[in-house]
């Protein structure tokens, strides 16, 4: 997540600068073959131009609208996550009890586990969600931010993690686990049959921030519409030098050049918001969230070594 | 779903290929009248077509919008059912329980067959929605995923699944009997009144997902909207060629085509993922999904043979 | 609902034929005064309308939209009402039970009361949803569906049924008899406590799409909305002839009607959508989908002999 | 709620007279002043006017269905307080009860007390909201309805009215005493625990839909988008008449109040519909929703006098 | 939040005078350069800035769409906060009570305790959102808010103020120890179990709040759509002179300052919105609903001084 209110420009070049290479070589080539060569016949009434970009800006507007919404999608539900682990945090530690309401050995050895694996569950489903898929050809990026499984063993007994990380789906593991160790709970009588299912409940709403997180790591937004709104910029920004260059001149190609940028930076904003799980600087803070869920829970089980926030580098949380 | 990210032109040219000849042969016919036979008259003035296509644009804007929509909330129900069949898979391992706390072999049975069950159920829900209408004349298609009932066979008795097929509606008759297996479970002293319950509140979700996903595939996207927006394209687009004839000379038949092409694009790409269960390579991925499912619920019974991910061919997963 | 993808031509004439005869007659009368009787005067500059139409289609755009999440809900209501139905099957017949799991006559009699009367239910709200507004002034129709409180009677006993229907609201009425037949069944032991306030969650979720419903047919789209939109329609093509008159001589006769059309269909398509409950053609096909239920149901209860679902006829289902 | 298809003229330039006065009079000195006193120069090309009139359409777009949103915001949540009343009767007949299942006298006075003092909340709640803002300044308007605390005396002792209407908040301490007589039925043995806490939820729910009715009522749609959109019209509107007065001369007057008419009129639904509790034609119709509320639930109560549906007069439904 | 209907000038002043004054000169030095210098080729066709304005307008429509989305979202959220508020005052109330019904003192304190906790956890909640972000560069404002963690004293025990201060999530933690005393209530059986589970849920609902609200605050609308509009809005705004100062000579200046006033406000009204919690005058009036909340929950306990409603100053809420 980029939280600088300015974008840095070299940012904004990496990604771009392929692109306004072609349209400034385009550029001085139509220039050149127009002012040069005579070849006056090579324009482009701008009457074509202007039909194609109202649908071109209305596409475009749709495009970002849904990306926002991906993004925003992506980062409602790490919130939710964070307000149900914060319950979860609440719930282990006042509805679990002793009969005679004064916790033994066990019962704090049982709470601290079960707060202790959801962590490791928020970091395992952090790091589960920002494998790269191979179809997404990222090509290399501007940052990296480390994701790695070895963060969760931290929050695991040796062999829990082993058999944990064997799995395919780790996170789906944990919370099985978390599953028998309530049913355990409920074997010793320190939680009531309601209390149980009242707490398998919250994992289940566990299962669903990791499916709804899943859903938009695993389904690109409709492939059709994030090709045809590239085609759609370059077939536009191809004709636009073809529309001025005859008025304008060599000024042509500043201008040419300035309302293509326009067209491409609205594509490439949504191309960059529209998956959330990526690894990029405009990705949902996951690291940043996990953090916090572990700095909240460690506070409520009374630590007093919080790990800090992660630091604003760049402009950019990641 | 389509996960390269760029599209086969190949694809693209077997949806759109009759309608581009159409407006290939009418740009021809159009510059030989006017330039061969001298029909001067014939042409239109542009700004009856600029008061036209920014009213085209904006209703394709709406259709693609809802197209998208409809695709994504498929996607949502089924990314749903994922995450209550995890819970499903937790709920009937850590739910139930012998009143002494140790699992017996019937009690082992029974969870085994809850849960094979649930994902018969999930595939016979896939074979349910791929089953095309008849009026939606998808004519011939350039892929075709196996969906046949037979894949439920393998996770129920033979005679259970007799019956089941023997229905009109096999996935509810499933559901219904897994309340009945539920009460049977409580009878004998498994579950408890409440966690009873709370397992049928599971197999509400289940009703909800599938009742949700029959509504988007029987109810198509009001086709008054679809009619006249292919009406609208070209009625729109017969009169582009027309417009620039005077000006462009033959140059008016490659710019009048592109034109064309970009609106039918547009009306094309959401007429291809308005209805996301129909066999074809914008289909939601529900075979894909499926085969998640069983794997992540064979994992949670602790079977070592996953079935493997489908593989990805020609970008697409079905 | 209309199936059929291609709209029939008499449908379409059915609801504008009289704009489209008045757009006619206004520009052959502008025709001749201006060609004929020489009034040059009489027209309109071009710019005039360019700045209505845009403004024309962003409303147009925003009324279709809000036509279209006005039939979406009400299919998404009805769609609930299927899957809660189902529910209602499954927990009638699992939930309750004779303290021995044996079911007696009477326990028998009382579940296929409950699964009957909730087909009444529905079959009822139906009936309620389709009686058409006085100010609605839909004038005479292309079909109609046949919706008669008497289609209720075979699923009630008579005295039921005449004490229902001699309230104002019978589907009410029915959900408060489901009520106090859980509460007997409380009374005699068939429902735990628990069981028995879980049923009565699910009849509120029938006053919910009762309730919604009725929300929808009582609320027509605001009517200043729809009303300037109608007015805006007419102001803005009654202006169209007169700016291309001059440059387009007879040809302008068919191309206004040409524009007006397309403007004229986009408004009304969504005066179709947006009263959902009214025995139209573009109506939420509420019969298809009440035999539905009845069918789902019935053959949840083990009976042999199910409605056959409504033919498409015309290429509408209703 | 305005129901009758076409608006009274007479209403729409109640909101509108001044403004179009207003263009009336700069459009006749426009003229003047071109015409008779050859002050050519005074126009302004019709460009400049294109750049804003789009801008000023999609922004007038969006102050629409923010202001259609809630609208039906408003009235859903009144859809949901007529659903969860229905259920609320339900509750109190169905779910209480006497152990020997005999309803006694107490019993019955309780229920009907329970359910009369409800019908009180909703009367309170509809009297609360359409109490006017002072910040508003609606200035006189065409309709007035009556909303009186006095209302709803007829269903509270007279004791209990005096109290309630002494708060700040009447229908938040009808909601709490509600609490308090449920409380007191669990200690009688008319309720169960888990009936109590069910119907404990209902309460919840009604606070959910005071809470959300407050919300629209007390905080205006951001007055930076009204006071813009307003100022955007004015603006624009001036410039119209500066845009067409050469080509069109007197002609000009009538078109630029035409054109600045539909501008206006789009901004002024909105404006109408934004406030949907300010006792105006176009409210959401509280008095009648909460008659129809008053009489589902006497016709749950088995009475005989249900208060008839308010009239439709002049198209309004209060 | 401002409720004025009339916005004041000085507002709108004191957030746009540097960029009108930008935008003056601009004007100035291209009519100088132009007119003085007879530099005529400085510029622009129009047809370039429309082909940008278009999508400048839609792009700017998105942005305030987003914008208004999140301010709305804020408020509800804080309206929730004010339901469940109203349902916590009467569930502590309600649900609590000694075996006998007669509340004994402890009960008495108990309940208080937990209603005065709550106001401290809204008002703790308020203070910890209005904490401005250092990479939000806010600069100076008009206005600002009093909010101080010190005006939660009044609620707590000194003791417990002092401990819950010293956490890095004061409000969390406030949750937790009201969770604390809910185990003691059932420990002590003024609670059943049920009940108990019911409160913890509620608390939840608190949770929820939280998370919501912080997720708003902490996740700013995307720089890059907010970086690209303001650049977008000044590059368009740059061309703008330059098209019209031919035509216009000195008319020019206004016109050009108008023009880009107008896209500047559409521009700031989005960025005013965007952020609701930063001590503004477009803020959710967080301090004015704290105080609701603080007195409805007094009136429940029948105390009688209530906190009087902030005055409105300025037409502005805070």
């Amino acid at each position: 997540m980029i939280v600088n209110r300015n974008l840095n420009w070299r940012h904004i070049l990496f990604y771009t600068w392929k692109s306004l290479l072609y349209f400034f070589i385009l550029s001085v080539i139509v220039y050149t073959l127009h002012h040069e060569f005579d070849m006056e016949k090579l324009t482009v009434p701008f009457n074509v131009i202007a039909l194609l970009s109202t649908a071109l800006a209305i596409f475009l507007g749709f495009k970002n609208n849904s990306a926002y919404d991906r993004w925003w999608e992506a980062r409602k539900i790490w919130g939710l996550l964070v307000n149900y682990s914060r319950a979860w945090g609440r719930e282990v530690l006042t509805l679990s009890q002793e009969p005679d309401g004064i916790p033994s050995e066990e019962l704090t050895a049982w709470r601290e586990r079960l707060i202790y694996r959801h962590i490791a569950f928020v970091h395992a489903l952090r790091v589960f969600l920002r494998h790269p898929h191979d179809y997404n050809e990222n090509g290399e990026d501007l940052i990296e931010a480390p994701n790695d499984y070895a963060d969760i063993r931290p929050f695991l007994s040796q062999e829990e993690a082993d058999e944990v990380l064997s799995k395919h789906n780790p996170p789906n593991q944990l919370l099985l686990i978390q599953g028998q160790e309530l049913q355990e709970a409920y074997q010793r009588g320190w939680l009531s049959d309601f209390r149980f299912v009242q707490m398998g409940e919250t994992l289940t709403e566990f299962n669903n921030h990791q499916g709804k997180s899943e859903r938009i790591k695993n389904t690109p937004f409709p492939r059709p519409y994030s090709f045809f709104s590239r085609v759609f910029v370059y077939l536009h920004g191809t004709l636009v030098p073809l529309a001025f260059v005859e008025e304008l001149g060599l000024f042509n190609i500043p201008l040419a050049l300035l309302i293509n940028f326009i067209f491409l930076s609205l594509d490439q904003i949504g191309e960059m918001t529209e998956d959330p799980f990526e690894n990029r600087p405009s990705d949902t803070p996951l690291t940043s969230i996990s953090v916090t869920i572990e700095g909240n829970l460690k506070e409520m089980l009374g630590e007093k070594e919080i790990p800090p926030k992660p630091v604003v580098t760049g402009g950019v949380v990641l």
